[in-house]
């Protein structure tokens, strides 16, 4: 498997493009409208918010896939207003799909939609259906750089990830797009978040990949607690790799399972390093755990502590928070035999043995926990299963951001 | 009922001290070692953490009750450090018991025992066995304040609150002292608190009436989703006042619990007032719930919000992330319904009806958000029960305080 450049227009027959299109008031006219694109018909995945309050484009993408069987050519995406929780907000996704179908040729229920930003404001489709030919006229196979753009709210770097790698000899590529970075607690998907393959794959194994992955990266990852009503993640296959199409869990599946999970938990950390304010990256590993989903329910538990997150903010190995996570954690567990160490660029350091404190030097500990990565280490001797959660520590800025985010 | 002064000391029979120990490492001396004492035993209910990690103190109390089938007579509680997760705290625990009863002339198990601050490192015994003479030399039933101030952690205010009222024509009183101000999001229980009363109640029905009052109090106050590992409630009834036993719930019962819940809910209201960082207090009313724990639920999860916490203290009506925080709320509820308005004492504001956005006044609303109370007071239209819990802002010092408060 390599990294390899090109975001969602890495695999084979995919364009994409962004505009700015005038939903973001601003004066450097920041791309806020973006389009992925396949002309060759792809077989469809997605995961969306379990949210009880469905933003219209999540509901109108569903619709779509139903329709279609899970196919779709496009997916047209904006920032800055999520067109949810208004009267118009149906009638509005149609029309966003119906006027990028109409330019690009296409039936409405081959596009899809997503939308990210403030809850509750109408989105203003006279902007954007003018907008559509002029994004549709710039689609091109080195577009996914403006269509990440596209997609960024408080996000401070556009996030994209690709592979490629081997099939029948065939060369394959899968390559994403994401945005965070605040509203991010998941239980079912997280963020909007653009996936494009050329394998070809059935249809129902390429749900199931993205479903089991989506639950070990993406839903493993915790910034602060609350979860969006427009998160959505698509996932498409257009099959222009030409590799035999994989019909069962065979090898192929799992080589094209590692490489879609290689892309998710990349776009995740970086989801993670450039959540709402962040200055740190935290990654909780928890190994030894009696089942993946314990070992998972610890780690989200750890990472999602304020206390915590402010300590790591701090540079305060403060390791009785990460205890006191761990014993509010919705999982059955042992206290008594669990050892927890920081670790980081600078070294590692242990904290806590038998449940109990150990004494160990400040000085180093601070040392560790001066870098911008730091792994939390908990081994919780009960089991042989490991489960990994990231996120970031809660700063001043994320207070900042979040107090002012709708003017 | 009135209003009077006295905290836990109000009630007849009770007095309480505080001493500076030097387990607070300060220049001010201030208090961190009180106690609460009754001569007359009183019967004793308690409601503990739920977290599994639960601190030495916890299960030495626990152990107590157990002993005494309920009754005490006294209870040590000191600040700074939780004497949770060390070898030593269990065996600390029972001296700041045993050294106290000793000092008292009673037994040990007639002692309980609270504790409160950093968590994994060692509580100088020593200096609690040296400060306990002193401590019990000043027990005074004008010793509340001392007491109060003892258990203040990152607390700005020392928090206590009575009232009187009648039974059987017998002046009765009931008055308490609690501390916060981070790490709270209860399941069973909340920080740490003694309350005191002379009523005489039977010892099961004592018990039902915390935890029935608990689950609508401290169960629904919530500062940063972090469950302690020492949140205890005590609740001593000594029976001075000599009205006729409470053996049923009768109306004497329903008086006493009606005054058990005005004292435990103004003690929830400073601590959230108070809590880490907050520049306002919360109110989240929900009303016309299908039940109280759907509209518990629902209050909670708003009250919980990070992202709206940020927005009320940046004074924004992003009422989108009230609807947002509802619908992942773990309730089985519809949307569509839904009303929701912001009040303060400058007035009130009405921002979403049938589950949509309405035009308001955004100006109206800044004016009403700018006041230190704020209420949110969401319709649900589905059913006849209402539910209030209560929190704060999220603010840069709550992230200031958390960020170096070990050190």
């Amino acid at each position: 498997m390599n990294i390899i450049d090109g975001g969602v227009c890495a695999a084979k027959g995919y364009k994409a493009s962004g505009v700015y299109a005038g939903i973001k008031d601003n004066e450097a006219k920041k791309f806020d409208l973006g389009l992925v694109f396949t002309e060759i018909s792809a077989n469809a995945a997605a995961v969306f918010t379990t949210n009880k309050v469905k933003a219209a484009p999540v509901l109108i993408s569903m619709e779509h896939l139903s329709k279609t069987g899970k196919t779709a050519n496009a997916v047209i995406l904006n920032s800055k207003n999520a067109n949810a929780c208004v009267k118009d907000a149906p009638a509005t996704a149609k029309a966003m799909c119906s006027e990028t179908a109409k330019v690009l040729g296409i039936g409405t229920e081959n596009v899809l939609v997503c939308s990210t930003g403030v809850i509750g404001q109408s989105l203003p489709i006279d902007k954007i259906t003018a907008a559509v030919p002029k994004l549709v006229g710039k689609l091109s196979d080195k577009g996914n750089s403006d269509a990440a753009v596209a997609i960024m709210t408080t996000d401070t770097v556009k996030k994209e990830y690709a592979v490629s790698f081997e099939i029948d000899s065939k060369e394959c590529r899968i390559g994403g797009m994401a945005k965070g970075s605040g509203m991010i607690a998941p239980n079912m998907a997280t963020t909007i978040n653009v996936i494009t393959t050329d394998i070809k794959i059935d249809s129902d194994l390429l749900q199931t990949a993205l479903s089991d992955v989506t639950e070990k990266t993406y839903n493993c990852l915790y910034i602060d607690g609350d979860m969006s009503t427009n998160d959505t993640v698509i996932l498409l296959a257009n099959g222009s790799a030409d590799n035999e199409m994989i019909t069962e869990t065979d090898e192929d599946y799992n080589t094209f399972k590692k490489a879609l999970f290689e892309v998710m938990k990349n776009l995740t950390i970086m989801l993670a390093k450039d959540g709402e304010g962040a200055s740190k990256l935290l990654i909780a590993n928890v190994k030894n755990a009696p089942s993946f989903e314990v070992g998972k329910a610890v780690a989200k538990s750890i990472i999602g502590s304020d206390l915590l997150k402010c300590a790591m903010f701090g540079e305060d190995a403060n390791w009785g928070r990460i205890l006191c996570a761990i014993g509010y954690a919705p999982a059955d567990i042992e206290i008594a035999p669990i050892e927890i160490s920081f670790a980081s660029k600078k070294g590692s350091i242990d904290v806590c043995k038998n449940g109990e404190g150990l004494e160990f030097s400040e000085e180093k500990a601070a040392e560790i926990l001066s870098e911008d990565e730091i792994e939390i280490n908990v081994d919780l001797h009960q089991g042989g299963e490991s489960a990994t959660a990231w996120g970031c520590d809660l700063t001043y800025d994320y207070v900042k951001i979040n107090g002012d985010y709708r003017s």
